[in-house]
Formats: structure tokens, sequence, C-alpha cells
């Protein structure tokens, strides 16, 4: 097949002339942004005035990007196509500026940037400065759903933007740069997860530049053989378009750029022409221009053009150096600015009729701008799935099970704009119900025996958090819905992904014409106490820690301690819109504490006390145990119980928190409690000991301007564990039953001498427990150990 | 090039049966380890009390590494070869501690686990139950480096370990669902950084067996022909390995050992003869064979050899279901281990003569538990790197530029054991002196006025955090020392990597047998309150947070405020074991405060009263300044400075912070400092408004059990931030100097009518400066901002 197509056509020689002034436009437009204060349109001699005093942006990447900008506007006009840009090096925030300013959009947005000679000299002076616009390609640029600041997740975003949107053309470009990045080198075989019959195309578009900021690029300095059979390896036919020269250059990639769209409609013809759909051979384009390409060739003596003295700003101290402001009126007027731009400072009618129009323009595409498309998802009633609490603790049933029956639901109702995503693990965390209405997403060779395999599958699989994550990022920015579900210890791979989403989303939420987005929503199961049987490598809660960092206004962390309250919590995170979600759940089998219509209620106020398991009958308690998680819940509904029996007198209200959130005061977080109320159910001077499944100190950091906060005393993971049984895990940890009977005793004031024999029985109890369960008994310990647990609840209670 | 070598040789008949009988001891020793509880050697039938009643472990991978771990015995005892063995795939735990007891590691290191009977029942009985070994190749594991829980580190640890290893061998399984990770994906280019001279080799084996948990795997299910393109493509040349007949296996993989062993050595061989070293094809192994081979066929009438339900226990429910326990029997009995082991249950004498000897073994070769190797830096006395400090304040140098030179040194004097890693930053954070006696190691092309590249370099460069972190933590374990150094925000991307190693560190703590390694030190510049030209994508100090929740004992955390702190704080890092140590410095040029012996009292103490910008005087203060952190700690000197000229009679004590951890109580953290000396230095009840680097909560966190914490007042980064100046950073966060100010005069008692006009003046002071900042002026905007925010200082203390 070949590689390159070196062709004379397939442009007119007007044609030519057209996309090469605009690329032109592109390109002095970014230029301007970086260097000038004034004199936009270079209409006097340069002088060192017109130049900021302050040089900053990225020129290297600028002219690759703007070339491509301008060449995908040939085509989309051409085919009347639905596109979008992803810019991978989003560093070069100016081309993009620029090319949405030529079309119009940005002055649409922002309508003192006119498109204009003021206009233009605003463009230029608002560029990465005080008051301004940032200098990557951030959500304040039209078109952009990706900024490209921390490197590695361009590829994985296109695709999530072209999944469930079958006439879109999402065009990729990545640097050669963040083509080193494990997470960008992971998304290449997306494409096995990518229908041809239902979802869009990615064109992804390696730019080989060479060099990153002080280093060439591994991906330009292995030999082309081997770049061509990495690409291949990746499943794609490779395209490449190289050189120094505009003529050929535009002619190339113009016809390849022609030919991968024939391609892609041929694969997508084939596709949708009915039939069993085979993984198809998509093309992708290697892009080789010099960095910083039409840019100064050399400055004082060093060449820049071609090398990583291109990447940021190329000629500095412009305005002390007269050769450099020379250098840098030579460099503007070599795009000719008096052809492109008329008297007013409007692009020429030449210009102005080249882009697409409307919401053709990528910058104007909805697409990327996803709140505008968002429609609220059909969700049935979860109540209708409700486990049947009997009495508080019975059943026992997984509460991630429960869910899946209803997430299935959810996946049927919602067959375009619904999407599960999870690196191997959605039957593992028990949601193995959506396998009864749909498929794993999968367009590769799959044998008899597969489990739910099809290219329509709607569950997105595969082992990479970076890819689940990317994949959902990039579906929830154009306007659809989605759950990641993941083993809670591993979510923390994608730390830095969430991050820069926690920040799209703060930002957005001050930009006027970004309409809302679904909510990221996770849904946290494996955890922490019940990765008993893959131990302490698979253990970590502190995810949770990290997400409350970002902005309040954007994070929300639930932990439903059972499957009633965590239907109501998932219910309510569908419905929800720009926030972080982070819901903790589990698994396993486990006791069911409240009716649907408890649950209701509790997860609407967040947190309350269960007066069914307190002691206090509304009278001010001796002791408040507070519990957030299930295993805690558990173990401190398990605690009061030997309370309620041993001490009868004392009185005990326990506390379940639902969302953490509430902890914090209002001043902290939206959902923060009031004092007053807070005081009311925490007390203002009892101690509470509170049991929380993750890191303790985290309650300490949430609740520190709490009237009682000295009286807390808080329980939680202490990075103890490994492979045993999960009682042992809450052991380890001092988060056990037995272990919260001894925090009341030793904290409640007069308490120590007159329950110092059921504080040694506590301590007797817990190294048998612990005894006991090194034991090998007859049946699985972990029977072993419940039974025997129960056992010693019973007869430490005096029952049978 | 031929990818499959289908040979009669070169396995004897002798060999082969051989070979076949030890990996079917290994086989049987895993299988006993997932099921037998007694009656290892199975003298007498199966009975279900022989059987644990809990089953756990994962028998898909085993046969697989163990069969592989056979092979590779062959070739170190042929050749004399030094190899380790890193097992990606690390459930299979079973396998490698059955190779381990095998070859005699095992019980030489864990006594009760002879290698006898006795022993085989202990070794059975031990694994995944309470009390005994974890289910994965955790450190406990001998000859691990690498525990496989997390996957996608296989490679680049592998990689680490080869560096400046000349002799050595590390034979890297990468199972296929570890291959779909970013992190792994983005590993296999690391052999452009392996320099065949000086390091040693990797030899990867792709462990196609087809199954993750529940899914197929990618690259299983692409064409060969892709997946020999994509190997190609990164470089190697690879071997096909493919089969279910163990006698063509066993040839067939001999045959391409050899093979990749001889290229290995002629590659070898040809860059150790002289010349300038090439890029090599270095040889990879895919080996193609059924997820649990030799397991059971079909269970319950489903097919499970060859299928994602081998993935754990093939066989469940052996206790309460006769026929699996008869199933059971016929598996284990099929290895024959009458013929496997003798009467005494020890290996019989054809097998146990098998295996290398002493440290040849890969589980007792010294390179897998580095702390054997380990020897001191030799580190020349950072005190001679100082700067002349004249005054507080002077001279403004930026402090990692200072660090430089010390590095550069401590380079050139450990030629062969020390590296600095980073993503392309390490000229950006300044640490640019190390390219004086050093280059970039890159075995590529390259090209005329690339900056110091070569195969001898001793600076990591590559854009991804993810390789720099594997391959420095292969090093560390490995017995050798580095620092990475990052920007601070993007640190983040390895934050479940750093999880791993915390929790490796703090496991073998515990392990007699295991010396202590050398620390893990990290070096993050390029901080949020300096990333004013990339961004809020840039800024986010949170990785501190995130490691502080990590085992005490390991983890430390240091603020240096200047050059000669920094120092005298890196000097300590490299000199430390057993750390993870997280330093954050500033790059720009910045106030020095300290001369070098004030430096190294200041950082042997953590924390500190500077008395030279306090007005206490000695007596009790009437307010604490406190601060950590270099931009913080200006800002406060500058609010301490106000207050001295408008408030000369308000006693305000400055205390500068530069180990995190002394804030901690010592119950919390080695380091923490006692209650009594905190609060001589934090005062008992006054106010504290503490300036500090990262999330202000952080410090609550640390300090909340302290006496005068109610009195504590924190400043820090809030999550607001965009392309601005560096002063405009601090006033978007409140940690400026004129809002310091005006929290001390809100803060301290009777102060607020009292300077009532202060406030108003700082006020003022703010918003003028906010106003400033967006107006464009004649100098760079953060030289016109800092002679701004000078003359306003001035102006306020009625100077000039």
């Amino acid at each position: 097949m070949d590689t390159a197509l070196d062709l004379h056509g397939p442009l007119t020689e007007d044609e030519l002339r057209r996309l090469d002034a605009y690329w032109r436009a592109a390109n002095y437009l970014t230029v301007g942004q970086i260097y000038l204060l004034d004199n936009p349109l270079l209409r006097e001699p340069l002088k060192p005035e017109h130049v900021k005093p302050r040089l900053l942006g990225h020129w290297g990447t600028s002219p690759g990007l703007n070339l491509l900008y301008t060449h995908l506007n040939r085509i989309i006009v051409n085919r009347d196509l639905s596109a979008i840009f992803v810019t991978g090096p989003g560093h070069g925030g100016p081309a993009l500026v620029a090319n949405t300013w030529l079309e119009g959009t940005y002055s649409e947005l922002y309508h003192s940037v006119s498109r204009d000679e003021t206009g233009m000299q605003r463009l230029f002076r608002q560029f990465s400065f005080p008051g301004g616009i940032p200098s990557h390609v951030a959500p304040e640029v039209p078109g952009s759903i990706h900024e490209g600041g921390e490197l590695g997740y361009a590829l994985s975003h296109a695709y999530g933007a072209a999944f469930d949107n079958p006439d879109l053309l999402v065009a990729c470009v990545i640097g050669d740069g963040e083509a080193e990045t494990g997470p960008l080198a992971g998304s290449w075989l997306s494409n096995v997860f990518l229908n041809p019959a239902r979802d869009g195309a990615v064109l992804p578009i390696l730019h080989l530049n060479g060099y990153k900021i002080a280093n060439p690029t591994v991906l330009d300095r292995i030999s082309t053989e081997d770049l061509l059979d990495l690409m291949r390896g990746y499943g794609h036919q490779p395209y490449i378009v190289e050189g120094d020269d505009p003529t050929k250059v535009h002619q190339t990639l113009a016809a390849t750029l022609d030919r991968a769209c024939d391609e892609i409609a041929e694969i997508q013809r084939r596709a949708r022409s009915g039939g069993t759909v085979e993984r198809p051979r998509w093309p992708m384009i290697i892009l080789r221009t010099p960095k910083g390409w039409t840019g100064p060739a050399r400055v004082d003596g060093k060449q820049v053009e071609g090398t990583y003295r291109a990447h940021q700003v190329p000629i500095s101290e412009v305005r002390k150096n007269p050769e450099h402001l020379a250098e840098l009126e030579r460099w503007l007027r070599s795009y000719r600015p008096e052809e492109l731009f008329d008297a007013t400072g409007a692009p020429v009618g030449d210009l102005a009729a080249l882009p697409p129009t409307g919401d053709r323009r990528m910058s104007a595409n909805p697409v990327a701008n996803g709140g505008r498309l968002l429609r609220d998802l059909d969700l049935p009633d979860f109540r209708d799935y409700a486990v049947d609490v009997k009495k508080p603790g019975e059943p026992a049933v997984g509460a991630t099970g429960v869910l899946g029956t209803w997430v299935r639901d959810v996946i049927s109702r919602n067959p375009q704009t619904f999407r599960l995503f999870g690196p191997d693990e959605v039957a593992s965390n028990r949601l193995g119900a959506a396998f009864e209405v749909t498929d794993r997403a999968f367009v590769a060779d799959t044998v008899e025996g597969d489990d739910h395999l099809s290219a329509d599958g709607r569950v997105m699989e595969v082992l990479s958090e970076h890819l689940c994550e990317g994949w959902l990022e990039g579906y929830l920015l154009t306007g659809r819905h989605g759950i990641f579900t993941s083993y809670e210890a591993f979510i923390h791979i994608v730390d830095s992904m969430v991050n820069q989403h926690a920040k799209w989303l703060k930002v957005t939420r001050g930009i006027p014409w970004r309409e809302p987005v679904a909510s990221l929503n996770y849904l946290l199961s494996s955890h922490v106490w019940r990765q008993d049987h893959n131990g302490f490598s698979h253990q970590d809660p502190g995810f949770i820690d990290h997400v409350v960092n970002k902005k309040a206004e954007v994070v929300r962390v639930y932990l439903p301690p059972d499957a009633n309250t965590l239907l109501s919590t998932m219910d309510h995170c569908l419905r929800s819109r720009h926030y972080i979600n982070v819901v903790v759940a589990g698994k396993q089998p486990a006791p069911n504490w409240l009716s649907m219509d408890e649950a209701v209620q509790h997860c609407r106020r967040g947190l309350g006390i269960w007066d069914w398991a307190s002691t206090d009958e509304g009278a001010e308690p001796d002791v408040v145990l507070a519990c957030a998680g299930d295993v805690p819940t558990l173990e401190t509904l398990a605690a009061a119980e030997l309370l309620r029996q041993h001490l009868p007198e004392l009185k005990v209200r326990v506390v379940n928190v639902v969302d953490l959130m509430r902890l914090q005061p209002p001043s902290e977080h939206p959902h923060g409690l009031p004092d007053n109320e807070f005081d009311t159910i925490f007390t203002r001077d009892k101690p509470i000991i509170f049991a929380y499944h993750g890191y303790p100190w985290l309650i300490h950091r949430l609740t520190y301007r709490r009237a009682n906060h000295d009286n807390l005393h808080v329980r939680g993971y202490k990075e103890e564990g490994t492979t045993t049984t999960p009682f042992d895990m809450v052991m380890l940890n001092d988060l056990d039953r037995f272990h919260l009977v001894i925090d009341v005793i030793d904290r409640v004031p007069g308490l120590a001498s007159r329950a110092a024999h059921l504080r040694q029985e506590m301590v007797d109890a817990r190294q048998a427990c612990r005894d006991h369960t090194r034991r090998y008994g007859e049946d699985d310990p972990r029977v072993a150990e419940w039974r025997w647990i129960r056992e010693t609840d019973q007869a430490l209670r005096g029952e049978q």
C-alpha cells in the first residue's frame, strides 16, 4: 500500500493560492498574539512599543496546527462534513484562537474581539496576559473539548467524541511529544472498540515536528519503516505527508486528506450497508514538517526553525534588541498581511469565503459544546429495583448487583446516549446484569465461547483506566452520559486526568456559552475492605482525598451503606450536571438497612440519625457513633448492639453519613450542613466515634471547624492490609466492632472504670478472633469467621 | 526475518524429559498452593478435608510463567548468565513461589517451609491465607522486584534494572492484559534509551494467553501480521512460540531462547568492541499458549482451559462437590507427583539438579534484593555550592539552578550508580548544569544541532512520567540511586505508581532478608505558584497530600525556602534509605534567606523561628506568621516587614517550616515535633497565620491534635489560577502579603479597631495591584509588577 501520495493535484492553482493565503493569515494571527501589543496590521513600521513586554506562547507546533485546520476546512466544505478538531499539542493555543477568529466564531462569542482591526488588536493583547485568555487550547477556545496542557489524552478524547456520533469526523492531532506518553501510546488501539456502523470516525494525525522542549522526539528518530510498521501494527493504514515546501505539502496534504476521507466513507458505507462488521483498516496521517515552520530560520546565528529552539518564543528580547525587532518585522511581513486583511482589518473576501459556515465550522460544531446537545436520560424508576428490607440487616444482598439491574434498564432505555465504562471489571464489580441487554463493544476477531462481545456492545471494557476515563470524558463533553466503574484502588491511575477534568468543569462554569454537561460518575467497588483476596496492592481508599482537593462546586462524594441507598444515589448522580460524583459501594453480599422510602429520605438529607439503632431516644446522647461506608456501618451497628446489651443505660446515637460533603461547613462546600444542624446531630460536647471507609484524617480535614471537633475520634484505613479475611482487615485497622466499643469506653467520661470488665472482654474477643482467623477451620474461613463473630457477639450479649 | 522457529532440536530427549518434569513439578506446586490443605504429595486418595475451605489464587497465567521460568533456568545454566525474572502477571504468585521453593531459595529464607513434605504442606497452607503469604508476587517472594498487582509497569521496571548492569539479563513477562494499559504500551520504546555497551539486556516476553478476567485481550485478537508489525515498529525482532503440545512448545521455546540469547550476545559484543553505538534490533518473544494450560479442559460442561474461566480457580466448590473433587485429583495426578518428589517430599535428583545454583538462581540474584548491592554515593560537600547570602533576601538566585551544579558533580563522581530522570524537563527545571558533564541517554538517530544526546548519557529524559518513575523504581530496587525531577502538577500522573512503591517499601521493612534500598527522591519544580505562563492546567500542589496518606514510616516532605536549604535537603535525601522524599523547590530567581550554616541548622531542626524577621524578641508574640514553601515564605516576610513598619509594637514571630512532617505529633510521624516544643514555637493560644505552598487543609490535617489548632488560620492554593503574573497568582488565592496583614489584623484580639486604617490600606493595595497587573506597562508585567509591589511596600512603610 502507498504510504505517501505525491501528486500534482488535486488543488487548482487558485485553490492552492487561497489555501496558502488562509494558512498565512492563521500564522500571522498566531505570531501577532505572541508578540504584538499594537500596530496589529503593520500599517506602520514595527517599533519596540508595539511589542508585548512579556513574550509568552508556543510557536513551534502552531504552523502545523494552522495547516491542518486550514485543510480540514477544505474537506468539510467539499464534503459537507460535520467535524471537530482535537488539539493534542494544546500548547498551540494561539493557532486555534487564530482560526476561530478567522472563521468568525470567536467574535460571535466574544463580541469585543470583533473581526476588524480593533478586534484584532484585542485578540493580540489578550493572549497570555492577566485578565486575558490562557495560552493553551483552554475551555475558553470555541470548538475545543481538550486542553492539551497535560499530555496524553487527545486520542482517547477523540474516540469518546466519536462513539454514537455516526456522522462525525474527529480530526485528532497528536504531537510527537505526546506520543511518548503511556496513555497516548495505549490509545491507538481504541480503534478495536469503534463500530464503523454506529460510531463516527477518528482520523489520527501524528504531527512529527521532531522536537519537544529540549529533546528530539522518539518517533521522529526511529526509522520511517519502523514508524510505518508501528502504525500498521495499530491497525491503521498510514500516509506520510512530508516536506518543507509549502506548495508541495499543500498538494500532498490535500490529496491525502481526500484519500483518507474516501477510505473512511467507504469503510462506513460497507459497515452500514448491512452484514457483519469487520475491523476496518482506518487511515491515519503522519505529517512531518519542520517545527516552527515559516518562522525565523536562524536567530543570533543559531538554527531555530526545525529545532527545539522554535518550541516557545523564537525571537526574544525584541523590545531591547533592534536586530530582533527587525527580524520579527521581517517574519510578520513574510505573511504579507496586506493581502490577507482588508482596510477594516477583516479577512479579505477570498479568505472569509474559505471556511465552512454556521455550525459546520469546527469552532461552532455543537458537538464540541456538548451541553447544547445534552438531553436528560430516560431513567427507570429506581424504586422499582428496591431490596425489600424486612428489618434492618435483612436480606444480605450485594449492593452493586442490585444496582446492576437498574443500570441494565438505563442502557436499554437510552440506546444511543449512555455507556458503561470499566477496565475489565464490569462483571467483577457485579454489574453483569447489563449483559442481559447488551454486549461488550469489540470490533476484532471473536471466537466461540467469548462472553458477550459484539461491535454493537454498549459496555466499554479495556484493561486501561486511562482509556476508560479518556473515552468517557470525550463522550460526556460531547453531550452524552456514562458511568465509570473501577476497582477503588486503581482509580488512582487516572488521578491526573480527573484533575484536568475538574479544572475544565470549574472554568466552564464561568463561560456563559458553555452549556453544562453530564456529570462524570465513578462507581468504585471491590473496595479497600473487600480486597482481602488480592491483598495490599489492591487496598487504597485515597481517591476520595484526591477528589476533594478540587473546587467544591464540582466535586461530590457518596458512601451509600446498602443497596437502596446506592440506587437512590446513582439516580441522583445520573440526573446531575457538571459534577464529578464519586460513589463507593460494596459488591459482596452484605446487610441492607433501609427500606426504599427510608433510603430516599436518608439520601436526600445526606446524613442522619438512625433512631432504630440508637438508644438515646431523642435525648442528648452520651456518645455518638458515626459511620460512612458499608463496612464501617456494619461494624458501627454491631458495636451499637454490643453496647445496647452490655451498657443498656448508655445513651448511644448512631449517625450514618451518605454524602460526605455534608460534613464540611456551608462556607466550604455547597452541601455543607449548617453548624446548628451539625451540632444538633453530633452534639457540641459529647464524644464522637467515627468509623470511616477511607483514611481517617480526611474526616478531620472536613470537620475541623465544627464546634465538637475536639471530641471527634476517627477510625479508618491506616494502610494496613494483606491477603486475609474481611474481618481481619477491619481488625488490622482498628475499625472492628470490638475496637469501636473500646473507643466508646475510653472516651465517654466515667465509663472506663464502670465498664472495665467489658473492655477486657473486647480485648479478649479481638485476640480470640485473630487466633481464630489464623486457624484453618472446616469452612471457608470467611464463613467460619462470620459465624464465629456472630457467636461471639451473641455470647457477649448473653444470647444463645 | 523468521518470526517462528519450529525445530526438532535443540533439546535432547533427556533434556526435554527433564525440562518437562520440572515444569510439571512447578505446575503441581502451583495447583497445590491454590487447593491443598493436606495430603500434599497425594499419598492417599484426595478427600474433601484435604482441600482448602476457601479457594484463592490465579491459575490462568501460572503454567506459562512456570514454563518460562523453567526454560530460563536452562539458558542460565548453559550460558552462566546473571538473570532476573520480572513477572508482569504478578497475580501468578503461586507459580513464582513454586519455582523459588523448587530451587531452594524459599526454604533458605523461610526455614519452616523446608524442601520436604512438611515444608510442602506449609507451602500449600500458607498461600493466600491469614497469617500466610499474599496471593501475588509480593515483596515476600524471593527474586521479585515487581509485584504486578496494579498492571502496567513490568517493562519499565525491567529496563530500570538493566541500566548500568551490563552483565544482567532481565527476562520480563508481559501479560496480554497488562499490554493494554497505557503505561505498558508506552514502555516498549524504552529500548531507545538502553545502551548495549553499558547496560544489560531486557528480553520482553509477551505472554498471549488470550483472556483477561472476563474478556479476550486485544493483542490476541488483532491479526498476527499486525502484532508482528507492532513489535517491529517498537524496534524489536519478534519471535513467536505458539502451541498447546508441550513437546513442541518446549523445543520451540528452547530454540527461540537460544536464538534470542545469541542475538543479545552479538548485539552486546558489537557494541562493546568499540565504535559508535547504533540502535540494535533487540529480540523479543511472543508466547501464545492456552490460558490455564494443563488445567482441566472442561468443568461442568463448560470449556475452561484456553478461556477466561481459567483466570482464577478453575474448579470451585471442591469440598462439597464429589465430581469436582475427583476432577481436581485427576488434574493433580496428571503431573505424576510420584515421579517428581522423593520419599521425603523433596524434588527428585534430576529436578534438583536442573536449576542454577547459588546467586545464579533468579530468586537469589542479589540484583533483585538491591539493598545487598547498595553502596553510599560519593557526594560532594554541598556546602561548597552555597549561595553567599550577605543579608536575608540577597542575592536573588533560582534554587534549582544552584542545586544543578551540585547534581552535576554527583553525576560525575558516581558514574555507574546514579541517574537523573525527568520528562523532558531537566533543563526547564534548571538542572541544566548536568549537561556540563553528561548527556541525555538516547540510542537512536541523532542529527547536527541536537543538544547533549548520546548513548552514554546519564540523564534519562522521555516525555513520560510513567517511564521515568518505572525506570527509577527498577533502578533503585536493584541497588542504585536517583532523582526524579518533574513539573509539580504532572507528578500526579504517577500517583498510583507511588502508591505501589510506598506499599513495597512498607512491607519490605518487615522482611528481614530484604535490605533497605535508596530512597525515591522527587524534586518538584515549575510549581503551582510559578506556572503563571502555562496556566490553570499546570497548577496543582496536591501530590504532597497524596503522599502523606501513605505509611508515615516511608514518607517525607520538604519545602526548602531557598537555595541553601535545598542543597542541604537534597544531600540528606540522597543519603537516606527506604523513604519516599518529596522536595518542592522553585526554579525562578528568588530571594535567598539563610547562609549555609543557618540553612544546615534550620534543615536539621526541620522548622524554626527566624529571629531576624521576627519582632517578638524572645518574648511571647502576639501573632505567629508561619510559612512553608518558597513563595509563601516571601509573602510572609513581606507581610512581617509591613507589620514591623506600621504596627511596630505588635510582637510578630516568623516561623519557617522545611520538613512538613514536623507539624504532626510524634505519635503520627517519626519526624513529629513533641507537643511541648510545638507549643513553645507556635504558642498555646496566639493566632497563627500559616502561609502554605499547597492546599491549605493539609496543614489542618497535620496539626488538628495540637493545643493551638483552633487559632490556626491557613492560606494556600485553593484551586484558583490562570495565565497571569506571579503576584496575581498569590492574590487570586489570598496568599499575598497584603492579605496576610489583613489576616493578622482580623485575628489578633483588639487589633481590628486599632489598625482599621492599615486594613483599609491593604484592601486598597490589593485592588490597586490587581488593576495594575491588568494594565499593560512599559515593561514585562512581571518586572513592572514586582517594581510596583516594591514601591507599594515602600510607600506603605513610609519609605521613598
